[in-house]
This record gives C-alpha cells, structure tokens and sequence, in this order.
C-alpha cells in the first residue's frame, strides 16, 4: 500500500500505514508522528551548535536545573504540537501540568478533532550527559484521548517515540493499535526532518536465546552499596561475562539494547535511593518500545508490568528493569525473590 | 599575542600560540593542527549520514572488522595529512605501518622540513557502539620527528588530539613542548573546521580534592570475574558511591572525566583477557591529554606512566589506569599491591 504524504517520506509513510488499520489512526500517521519526527531533527539541530550548554537559570518542577538546551527542546515540541489539530492535551517533564495544546482557544467551530490525542513528553533527557558530548534523547508519549490520568496504558497508549541524538540522528517508534500486530522500527532522520527519513531497521526485535554476546546496564547503582540482593545480581552479570554498557541515559541505555538485540537495563528503588524515573514521561513509552520489540518492561517494587499500573499522579516516579525476558525475569527474581518470585 | 592564520578562528589561533614558544613550532599550530581539526569536521558530517552503518567486508591488520565508517574516516586523515609539508610520517590503527605522509616524492627539492612530526592516529575509536548512534572518537597523536619508535614519549610526543563525535562536535587538544606551560584545552567544532570553531574551555583541568561527585569507567570486566583485586576495586566505588559511566569508547569515557573534572577509568590486564588498546594509536595520546589536565596515567601491569615507556613495535597493546590523580593512585595499589606498591 503507497500513502501519499508530503509531510513524511514513502517510505516512512508506507511502513507506518501498515501498522495501523486503515482510516483510523489518520492523523496520528500523518500529522501527528511526521510532526514529532520534525521536532526530533530541530532539536538536533538545536544540540548542534549548542557549544556552550549552561544552565538557563530555572529549576524545573521536579527541582532540576534546566539547560539553555532543555527549553529550546521543550519550546520546539510544544510549538509543533500547537499546530496539530488532533493533539488535544499536553504535560511534560519540564511542566507537569496537562493543559490544552492547542493555542487560544480550540480550532475552527471549537470541536475537538474525533481522532484526538495527549503526548506526554521530556524533551531532553540526560541532562547530565550533555556536557561531555555524549548521546542523549527525547522520550514521547502518544494516548488516545484527552488525558493519561487513570487511563490503561496498556490499551491507551498507543504510540511512543524516541529520538536519539548521537553521531546521527535517529529515532525509534512504537505503535501498538488494536487489528494490527505491534510495530517497533528505527529510522535515521535528515536534515530535513521527516520529509527526508530514511528506515534504519523495519522491525526492531530483541534476539532469542542462545545469545552471541549479552550486556547489561546496571542504574541506580547506589543501591547495590547498600542492598545484598543487587550487588549479587551485579556479581552474576560479571561472573556470566555480560558486557557492561551504561552511559547513564536512559535513551542511549535502552537503544543499545535495542539495536544490540540484547540487554538488562536495572534501575531498582530503595527507600533510601529512590528511583527518579517518571512513569508518564521515561517509563511508559520506553515500555511500550520494548514490549513491542518482544522485550519486557516491568517495576521493580513489585514485579509487574509498567503498562499494569494506571497514572493517578502526573509526577509519580518508579523504578524499571528492562529488556531482553530472559535476563528481566531473572533480575526480577533476585530483586524480589521470596513471595513476589 | 594576535595570530593571523587564515586557517583557524582567530580565537583558537591565539590559544594555541599561548602554548608554544614563538617560532619553534609554527607549522604544528599553524598547519599540522588546523588540517586535523578540519578532518574532525569533516569525519562528523561522515558519520552524520551514515544511517547504514555496515561492514566495509575488509579486517583491519589486528582482526577487527571495519566499518564503512572507519575506511572513510582513514581516508579523510591520511588525504589531509599529504597536503601537509610538516607531516612527514604517518601510520594507524586501520595501517600500522610508518609510511611517508607525503604522496609520492618528498616535496620541493626532496627534504623533509626542519620542523617535521610523526602523525599516529586510530580515525575512529568505539566501533561497537556506533550502530546504537552512542558517541564515539578519533584519537591522534603528533611526535616531533620522523618515527614514533623507540623515542621518549615524554618529550617526543609533542601534541594530542581528541575528535568526540556527539550530539555536537567537540575535540581536546593537548600541547606540551620545552618553554612552555602543558595545555589542554577543549574546542566546538562548527560546520567549517577549523575556522569555524570556537574554544569551551580555555584549561581542562581536573579537580582537586573534595570532589562533588566521582565517577568510574571499569573496563575489561571480564577480569574481574576471576580476579579478585579488580572484583574488589569495583566494590570499594560502589561502595563509596561513585557513580559508573562506562560507555565502552575509549574517546567518550576519558572525555566525561575531563569535563566533570573527576573520573578514574580502570582497565586492567590479566594472561586470559588482555586488554586491547593500542599503545601508539590510542594509549599514549590519552596519556598526554591527561597529563595536560594535571590527571595521570600508567599501565597497570608494572604501575608506571604510559609515557615512560618506548615503543619497539607499532602493535604493542596494554591496559590503562587513566584520571583523577588520587583515584589512580588508588587503583594501582588495589591491582597490583604488594612489591609493586
């Protein structure tokens, strides 16, 4: 099937149109990705010539310092995201707050579209990273309908996207919707955003066992100083010969896996270590990249799914072990052990 | 002091000026260093394209397999280098062979020039995480004369440079030559090179004790599966809560050091799982870099400087304590102990 978009490449257009039924998820195709795929090349752009990253002299909500390159990537998603019709809502990690998206008041007759959505967003994340010039990345939300509060992200949403700001610029996205098998792929985005993208990996999968070579990204590591139960989960990676990757954001951490074809991501939570991973902002959509790359997602306090628990608070905050099942599994049950095993 | 050197910003030409005596090294700064800052550039805007990062179907002389991305990034350095008179041998990582820089015959009038440099580089550094668009680095070093073997690289390796290839470009250049003060400076490299950079930081130096935040890069973790110094090494950072960066480019993880102004990065060597970085093309650049930021770094086989030892052979490997002076000095004596404390 050929769609015809001047907005996203054919190709792009092509892949995307087969992930979704027909007719029904129109303006998320072909408005409201090709849109956030735009702002992914801008903000690189932005990064490009950001030799002098410092601090723009707020604190966010959440009581980080911002960066100069912070503001200009949350001012470029929201600006986008006010020309699309069918983004009704919008929060971010920057502005915790879900709020119309549209500018003013709501367009021509005051309808919201039929076919609407909320992106939650955190336009920059890694902040620490920036600095040294390593990789970091834009974490993107997209629910059905007009909030993601105390809705089943398993079945709400419905798209994730993340982009990756490296030697390259590229991104991946998820798109789960119901008459369609899930979809992950990876595209390397130009300078012209998603008019000029080109498809990287069609179906972005994690490898079956037995596995050629098996890493892991142990987060949060301050735990293990303290906790008998991570620091032999650490031991067991070192004595498996697991290779150790682990930048320290979470963009760059879950996409090597990604691309690898393997990895465990842990980023457990004590009461004294509390992990700083918010559930709307990083966790849900890197959940649904990797449930729909055939890896698991789940919350370390109590084993599940990260897509099990609704959002009752724009600001709540979880841990995360991710990845491959085989090796989720198993650092689910040294964590937890006992009755949650 | 105003430099005028249409080559470079002007900005950069006075820096690097600052660090050398006044004529003694004038094609180096005017010449040698200007056209290697330029294959920074122009190895970014290789790289930045490169979506399909493939196997170029050749192996390097050490067995690795080469990237598209690596041949061309070769390319880039050895074209550059033949058009410049000072540059009179060269070798590297994808070539270890010291070779004639210069095509074909010696320039005008067959001699080599008075002021002449050996260029040994590695032209692009992380292989393994360039498909997950992590950041990844060039690593140069510049030796005063016609051959790295068997000179002092104390007093013969007169120049490094860093190219880091991340959401921006950026590089770290070190100058140490006799009347002068060691220097490290880091620049932002613009679309245009050299003359279209600007400086980031004047003086690279790592901090003094207290430090805010420490940081630790073990590599070669297999080591510590089977051996229990290093084991214990890894458990004494977590422990005192250092916070892990590793991102398993040499390039990157040497550079989060040098602009957090703290890190010690640890790998260490044992007869099963010897480490693999290249003394001429990856060891010795980083040393001076280091040392230029007040940080130290030794070989952790006999616990000396990497500068002190000659080269015999253009393939000699060994391992690297690099960093934080303290934590260095740390290192070693948890690795190596007894006699050689």
């Amino acid at each position: 099937m050929t769609v015809s978009n001047s907005k996203v490449s054919a190709a792009l257009a092509e892949r995307l149109a087969s992930a979704a039924p027909s007719g029904v998820h129109t303006a998320l195709i072909e408005s409201v990705l090709p849109t956030l795929i735009d702002c992914i090349a801008d903000i690189a752009k932005t990064l490009r010539q950001a030799h002098h990253v410092s601090q723009a002299g707020s604190a966010n909500a959440f009581g980080d310092d911002q960066l100069n390159v912070d503001v200009l990537a949350e001012n470029s998603i929201r600006e986008a995201i006010a020309r699309c019709p069918a983004v009704a809502t919008a929060s971010s990690e920057e502005d915790p707050v879900e709020r119309p998206a549209q500018k003013g008041d709501v367009p021509s007759g005051g309808a919201v579209p039929e076919e609407h959505y909320t992106v939650a967003f955190d336009p920059l994340d890694g902040s620490s990273i920036i600095a040294p010039n390593w990789t970091v990345g834009t974490i993107i939300g997209i629910w059905q309908g007009p909030t993601a509060l105390n809705q089943p992200p398993a079945s709400k949403l419905v798209a994730s996207v993340l982009g990756v700001y490296g030697p390259r610029t590229t991104a991946f996205i998820a798109l789960r919707v119901p008459g369609c098998e899930p979809a992950c792929l990876e595209i390397g985005i130009g300078e012209n955003g998603a008019r000029d993208c080109e498809i990287v990996r069609e179906e972005v999968k994690l490898a079956k066992p037995p596995f050629k070579t098996r890493y892991f990204a142990p987060a949060n590591l301050r735990v293990a100083g303290e906790d008998e139960k991570y620091m032999k989960l650490i031991s067991h990676f070192i004595e498996n010969n697991y290779s150790l990757r682990y930048c320290g954001g979470l963009v760059p951490d879950v996409v090597h896996a990604l691309v690898k074809g393997h990895g465990v991501y842990v980023n457990p939570v004590m009461d004294a270590h509390k992990a700083k991973l918010r559930r709307l902002y990083e966790l849900y959509p890197i959940a649904l990249i990797m449930e729909c790359a055939g890896g698991k997602a789940l919350d370390p306090a109590y084993g599940k799914r990260i897509l099990d628990k609704n959002l009752e608070d724009l600001n709540e905050t979880a841990g995360l072990i991710c990845g491959t099942s085989e090796d989720v599994h198993y650092a689910k049950q040294a964590l937890l052990g006992g009755p949650h095993a």
